[in-house]
């Protein structure tokens, strides 16, 4: 790896590697939530995903390159994390407030991903692989807030409504 | 776990040990980091973090509780792949540039955390606990925008006049 074009190829492949299982983890995640709202949340973000992971193909397009070839060891981690929280056993409410939360974590690796990609493209001279990662960007912004008013509007008030007092 | 308090106090443990171990992945970053300004904002935030633990300490000690017994295995992933970056051999403009994108995963991780956990806190009436998180959220916000700041200043235009053209 010689040149900051390369570097962005890579990174490309982790953040490649990382949407795949994404894909896979948000299927899991809507199938265990309680909560109705939750649940669509989790199937339009994956949806959302499916979009993602073509957007960044085209991208791979621009530059020639191919997406395979990386395994995102983060994104390991942070499924993982979140499939603890399905075995857990928790009460439904508490496991609805525990699933938005790894989500959103999920989310902030994204945008983290995202955000250095977008800006690296740009430098790079690549506006048309830029113009795409932006795109995405966005959409995980989009869905952290997302999940954000649903923690505030609805989950978080249910845990703690079913919440036997301490 | 029955109350979402219990919740609480389990993902704080897991942003516990996702703190400890980021103590020691700043410190190796901060000694492989070729940017002196980069080496100077890996070895302040570690300064930062240390006192974040302190301060996760004391909302443990609010909440009645011991901050061990979990491992954050998404810190694990995180961590390994900043230690893939440090490992390739990549020439030292480069390697900044994944450093800094390696941290900001990181930041953001932590972001994800403290947001979620000060928003829990804050509704489960723990205001002492929500106010430590909050302080901490609002460090971990200002590091991610000075890590941009610092890309799109120096290390990425670094990088890219260091990069034999394609």
């Amino acid at each position: 790896m010689q040149t900051i074009k390369d570097l962005l190829i890579e990174e490309m492949r982790d953040t490649y590697s990382s949407e795949t299982q994404i894909l896979d983890g948000l299927g899991a995640m809507a199938e265990a939530a309680t909560s109705p709202n939750l649940k669509q949340a989790f199937l339009t973000h994956r949806q959302e995903t499916q979009n993602q992971v073509e957007r960044l193909k085209q991208a791979f397009e621009h530059l020639g390159a191919d997406p395979e070839g990386n395994t995102c060891e983060a994104t390991q981690g942070l499924i993982a994390e979140a499939e603890e929280v399905m075995e857990e056993g928790l009460p439904g409410e508490l496991l609805d407030v525990a699933l938005v939360m790894a989500a959103q974590k999920v989310e902030h690796y994204e945008i983290a991903s995202y955000g250095s990609l977008k800006t690296i493209a740009q430098d790079c001279g690549e506006s048309a692989v830029a113009a795409l990662l932006a795109q995405t960007l966005d959409e995980e912004k989009a869905t952290d807030e997302k999940l954000t008013r649903l923690a505030g509007t609805e989950i978080n008030k249910t845990a703690i409504a079913a919440s036997p007092s301490a």
